[in-house]
């Protein structure tokens, strides 16, 4: 069993490459060979079966080195964020549409439709949103990030029907608490209002407390990763995107949660300063969908974000 | 005024070419310049305010040939029909979507934002459909025609979001009656089951009495288009992508209709001869939508099908 993470230099990427190895075997095989790819190097894990590759995503030749006629898993993690590609049209287009859709057409020529896990995001939805955004609820993202997941998507459910892969989509939450610095996702501040005062450092917030959020732990992202690619086709019926569950928390809620978990003095670290270009990409973003799909395929949110803050700690001071 | 139409040398291209030429104006404006663009040459209108243009639409080099400053409207009809999107992948994604995006591309380009109006189609919609489909339904498409449509509405939606254009998107009907021969549609049969007969020959109906179709007449169509053109940016709100009203008729009260119209002898020319690949893409379209937003909007369907055949019958004489 041969898999790809692209953006393997990543959190998340980095993070599903320890898990897996730590496995050792997806979809019942021993795993035999871990290709990194980033456009950055990809940190040595000290695991022989590891490569890393470093290249541009959107060149053909650097996938066709990294995808095989023995590749059996590809989880497409690659992407801009947000903020990035609102900033740049042209790099956004470039790496969440052109090199997903090369991604799809390397797989289709070699022809052993390999499976294939894209993430999307809460950004795929935007304008005027139901109570409850379900599964069927249309797609009309405000901002070019969530265009390029929303056309992606769209590509892989195509690619999958026609069999050239076996493709599944999840569309994840935002990722909270994530460790590290600040990047140029919209979203980045859910991370950074928590982890930053727990380093004794001033945050920023964006938006106002009432903003809800969607949110998932890196923890069940990953194992939501895994668990979503280990699912049958079959299982995902006509229609290969799973709306993730996750915890509907309000930015006042995170807020009460850290001063739960780490106290007042922590929580005053955050400065409330709106940034309007911020508030309307986020704003545009459901706060919650219906999950009893995803919770039938058997995966599942964290319990309450006191516990992910908690769990944030702890790995923390692990580490 | 300067008007691009692609698709020109085809039978919604020509005959909006016509009526925008007797119009003599659009927008408000008088029309200046009409350039119609097809793969094959488009007909000589005997009219000195038209450019005919000969060219792969997917070549960049032709667009800019075709889209200059001055151009002010732009109709985006080219495109590979359903069927043949479906036998040949390459060339649907090549049209359908890199050339509408190359096109989108162009116009950010000269930077003028100039109007742009691409039709999509029934076939955006798949899998399961609520009882009503309704403006908030999510695309889940069926074929590789209906996936490049919702992506080529996806990148309008976006480019005019970014002010790169000032788009809209008409989701079309099936046309029926449509003059000529059949095409590579999947829904070709929808014009060939009254056109044949009522020419004394005999036609296949590759699809069961009860498939209900959502249908608009060619005159509808080009009204709607040239409406749809002239709405302003504002009445569209945040949402550019209109579904059109339509004529939601069962493929048996098509034949009654055209019974009524043109007798039992007639009508007994359809061969009713299944076709379980054009069952599966067009049993997967909607039969109606909900079609408030676009009726305030200004935008009107056929009165009944026996009256759209009768239109098509003194057309057809008038020809």
């Amino acid at each position: 069993m041969k898999i790809l993470i692209t953006g393997g230099a990543g959190f998340l990427g980095q993070r599903l490459a320890r898990r897996l190895l730590e496995r050792g075997n997806l979809m019942g095989k021993p795993i035999t060979g871990l290709t990194l790819l980033d456009v950055v190097r990809p940190p040595d894990l000290g695991d022989e079966r590891v490569r890393a590759e470093t290249g541009d995503i959107a060149d053909r030749s650097v996938l066709e080195r990294c995808v095989g006629a023995d590749t059996q898993a590809i989880f497409h993690l690659a992407a801009i964020v947000s903020g990035q590609a609102e900033a740049d049209f042209d790099l956004g287009m470039r790496i969440n549409l052109d090199a997903s859709r090369l991604l799809l057409d390397v797989c289709r020529s070699l022809g052993h439709a390999p499976r294939v896990l894209f993430t999307s995001s809460v950004a795929v939805y935007g304008g005027t949103l139901p109570d409850v955004v379900r599964d069927d609820t249309a797609l009309n993202p405000k901002s070019s990030y969530g265009t390029q997941k929303a056309i992606a998507e769209l590509l892989l459910c195509d690619y999958s029907r026609r069999g050239f892969v076996d493709g599944r989509v999840l569309r994840l939450p935002t990722i909270s608490v994530r460790p590290g610095r600040p990047n140029a996702a919209a979203s980045s501040f859910a991370s950074g209002i928590i982890r930053e005062p727990l380093n004794g450092e001033r945050a920023v917030c964006p938006v106002s407390g009432d903003v809800r959020l969607w949110l998932l732990s890196p923890q069940k992202a990953i194992e939501s990763l895994i668990a979503g690619c280990e699912l049958e086709q079959e299982a995902l019926g006509t229609w290969p995107v799973v709306n993730m569950p996750g915890l509907s928390v309000s930015v006042a809620e995170m807020v009460d949660a850290l001063k739960e978990v780490a106290g007042e003095e922590v929580a005053s670290l955050i400065d409330w300063q709106p940034d309007l270009k911020i508030e309307k990409i986020v704003g545009s973003w459901p706060g919650a969908w219906e999950t009893s799909r995803a919770e039938k395929l058997g995966l599942a949110a964290d319990r309450n974000f006191s516990d992910v803050i908690r769990a944030f700690i702890a790995e923390s001071k692990a580490a």
